[in-house]
């Protein structure tokens, strides 16, 4: 009876979680079962869901019971929550309707010219409708803060946790010490296998990932393994992966989309549609996949564990030494969905940088091609032969999304960081990880990160869990110390 | 802009409509992909669905609406969506919620304790929650109209177009007519054939489920096949089937579920979630289902097309007249979900005639196992040993739901006259489904049935389609000729 605005208050919350994820099992099913004549009552309902939404979300009366339940006494994890819900209803307040169409027709307008643009190579058609992404991101951060850095506030949608100038400091480091690495291996002569290009039948792909998924510990009977175009996590931690792009590709997208779907199975479920019950920020929740994928999918450990099944499964020959070769080579290449573990993040820092400046007006946006082009060669020594592979090849910015981008490296230099602190709190790290025991890693995680669901700010969880905030030469140290290794530098 | 009040009702039903399919989406996924451990979340997903979906369906702004659209210049496809609209929303303007609530707790404690009771054959300690039942639809017809018999009002919401006087007639007509052709069939020695009991793979079984439903014409473009305990369709046309109560059962449950798929999928898109874009009744729609089913399903014709590839899948050898004999052995048995084809409406008469009964007071709740048994042998000759086996086989009454089960029998009556019509109306009717040709036959029930909607009442739909109101004689005449040329009589 004390707290009866703060309780009303997170059972509105909840109604209005239920609904999101509502959503996304629509979502999920449009990706995954959907027949193709379907969609258009899918949208319908997607709309009619989206519209109900958005009303529960800024109901006034979300607004009176977070002014009244600050009067209440308050646990300090309850505190956390109204403080969370404020922000989120706040923000939500500001934004006006007619802004939330603009920028819903304007993305399905470009994502439809970009997907034309990319397949044409014809990034001039792409323009007017990048032009006007970018001015409804200006006019979305004006709204919600006039006097702020615009790309700090579009930022903040993705991660609120660290601010835009420690990203570009982590950033900065990262590149000072990693594209001089990048350089000198590129430098050596390729390892050749072609092993990774031998065609696997479905079922038997579906099997090892499968295994993969139950190994690292995902938990099957809350969630499920489907085949989508793009792997994905949804739906209370349903995970997706595909087949058709290579088994180890296919094997390494079941593991980082497991990561998310872990995460999301741990997220404490009687707080379930409230910031308590939910994921801490889009680079928490790539830190999870991150570390499973790299530190684990990708470990001499793990594939000692894996190897034998997986060569019997595939009727494939191959030493562990090899394999981890295989799965570890260095390439600088034009698509970042295919880049290797030490290239992937400059493909991000390139695409951090040239959002940031546009959006502040500092490079137009016909500028792109050409400055694109000058730092792939700068970071990573190569050009793309056309736009296609070059700045058309994402959907992020097409879909409105200025800001996403650097959530992936963020999760990854948090994993690289989780993971150093894990190797020296949890005894026999690696022969745990070569016996396919994740008890103790999974048990770490659940308590130092998933547990805890939005209780903390990003900084302070990940300060929580290892001692200091982020600091990237946790994750510069370990992509050093594995590169050198692995080509003898 | 004239009929403007009109207009904006259906765009706010389309709406309810719409979260009406989201909650369907919730229910499909329940069913054929939920991990167990999610039924937590599914459980309140599907509370805040449907209590949203409440207060739509019953917002004051609709009754507005279908007032003032009364006024307005209306066709009569309008009228008759506008009539559908109307008595929808004054009956549910009736129901206090609190016998909403009272519903759903009783219904939920009642369906675990029947659960028990059927497993331990204890009829005692179902008979209190099964009195639950009856005095809230007892309670339920009083406040939807005080003056009327209670059980027309609760069978008015399974089927409003049918009234309980013609469908006494109809039944008591089938049961004269038909228990003695049953008793005459009974006196034969039996056909014995084990191969119904081969176990074939589901895989198998899936190929067979596959090509039989795309046979008949369902659209997989708009539906798919998926496997569940209980087969069911939902979700615009998704249809599921079930393939461990042997193979017969799995296609049969295929093709009468395709037949309800294909009904879902023909109504008008165009007025998705209004009722000129909903199924008719629940007896229309079982008179779709029964007709693939029994008329199609369980013909020589039919599987005079399929016979040869169900056999080199299955790997089975059978003769055509053998087959035909198998798929329609006459046996009266204990369970209504496995009756054949002849005695299964007469498990339905037997529910009609006790729930009738016990809703008017004419019998009292412990007398259900003793009349239960005597009517099961007066009108199949047999009586349960158990009444696991007897009255606590089925959940409907535990589901609350009475005056469910004649939507069986009257869509297994309709379906006859329907095939009675189509037989007369497509040239080479017989020889087009030995073909597997089903153009003429899916054109005839979309124009006649599925196009349109709830435009007509379902005497009128029966009376335009065919020439007269529904007439038992149909399928009376149907099962007498085929049964007794089947076994000679």
């Amino acid at each position: 009876m004390k707290k009866q605005n703060y309780s009303e208050l997170i059972s509105l919350k909840k109604k209005v979680g239920l609904l999101g994820s509502v959503s996304e099992l629509l979502g999920w099913d449009q990706e995954v079962n959907m027949p193709p004549k379907a969609a258009e009552i899918r949208a319908q309902e997607q709309g009619v869901v989206a519209e109900l939404h958005h009303q529960l979300f800024i109901d006034p009366k979300i607004g009176k019971l977070i002014k009244n339940a600050k009067k209440e006494k308050l646990t300090k994890k309850e505190l956390a929550n109204l403080n969370e819900i404020e922000y989120d209803y706040k923000k939500a307040k500001k934004i006006p309707s007619d802004l939330v169409v603009a920028f819903a027709h304007t993305s399905a307008k470009a994502l439809e010219v970009w997907k034309e643009a990319r397949e044409k190579n014809d990034f001039n058609s792409f323009t007017p409708w990048l032009n006007k992404t970018v001015k409804l991101n200006k006019k979305y951060a004006k709204i919600i803060n006039k006097k702020r850095d615009p790309f700090e506030v579009v930022f903040e949608d993705y991660e609120k946790g660290i601010n835009v100038k420690e990203v570009d400091v982590l950033f900065n480091k990262f590149k000072e010490e990693i594209v001089p690495l990048i350089e000198k291996i590129t430098s050596i002569k390729k390892i050749k296998n072609n092993l990774s290009k031998k065609k696997i039948p479905v079922d038997k792909q579906k099997e090892i990932s499968l295994y993969v998924a139950k190994l690292i510990g995902y938990d099957f009977s809350k969630g499920r393994l489907d085949e989508s175009t793009h792997p994905f996590t949804s739906c209370y931690g349903r995970i997706t992966t595909r087949y058709n792009e290579g088994w180890i590709s296919a094997i390494l997208s079941t593991i980082h989309e497991a990561g998310h779907g872990m995460y999301e199975h741990n997220l404490p479920i009687k707080h379930y549609g409230t910031p308590l019950g939910q994921s801490r920020s889009l680079s928490i929740h790539e830190s999870q996949s991150r570390y499973y994928e790299n530190h684990i999918g990708r470990s001499k450990e793990f594939w000692k564990k894996i190897l034998n099944k997986v060569k019997k499964t595939y009727d494939i020959n191959i030493s562990l030494d090899e394999m981890y070769k295989l799965i570890n080579i260095v390439e600088p290449s034009f698509i970042r969905v295919e880049a290797d573990e030490l290239t992937y993040s400059l493909h991000i820092i390139l695409r951090y940088e040239l959002e940031k400046d546009l959006i502040n007006n500092r490079i137009k946006i016909n500028e792109i091609p050409k400055i694109w082009n000058a730092k792939m060669k700068k970071y990573l020594g190569i050009v793309p032969k056309s736009d296609s592979v070059g700045c058309l090849q994402d959907v992020h910015w097409a879909m409105g999304g200025l800001g996403y981008f650097p959530t992936y490296t963020l999760g990854s230099m948090i994993a690289a960081q989780l993971n150093y602190k894990m190797k020296s709190e949890i005894p026999n790290y690696n022969k745990k990880i070569e016996k396919g025991d994740f008890k103790e890693i999974n048990l770490w995680l659940n308590k130092n990160i998933h547990s805890l669901g939005c209780q903390y700010s990003t900084q302070e969880l990940i300060k929580k869990a290892t001692g200091e905030k982020l600091n990237v030469k946790y994750y510069i140290n370990y992509l050093t110390e594995k590169f050198t290794k692995l080509y003898n530098l």
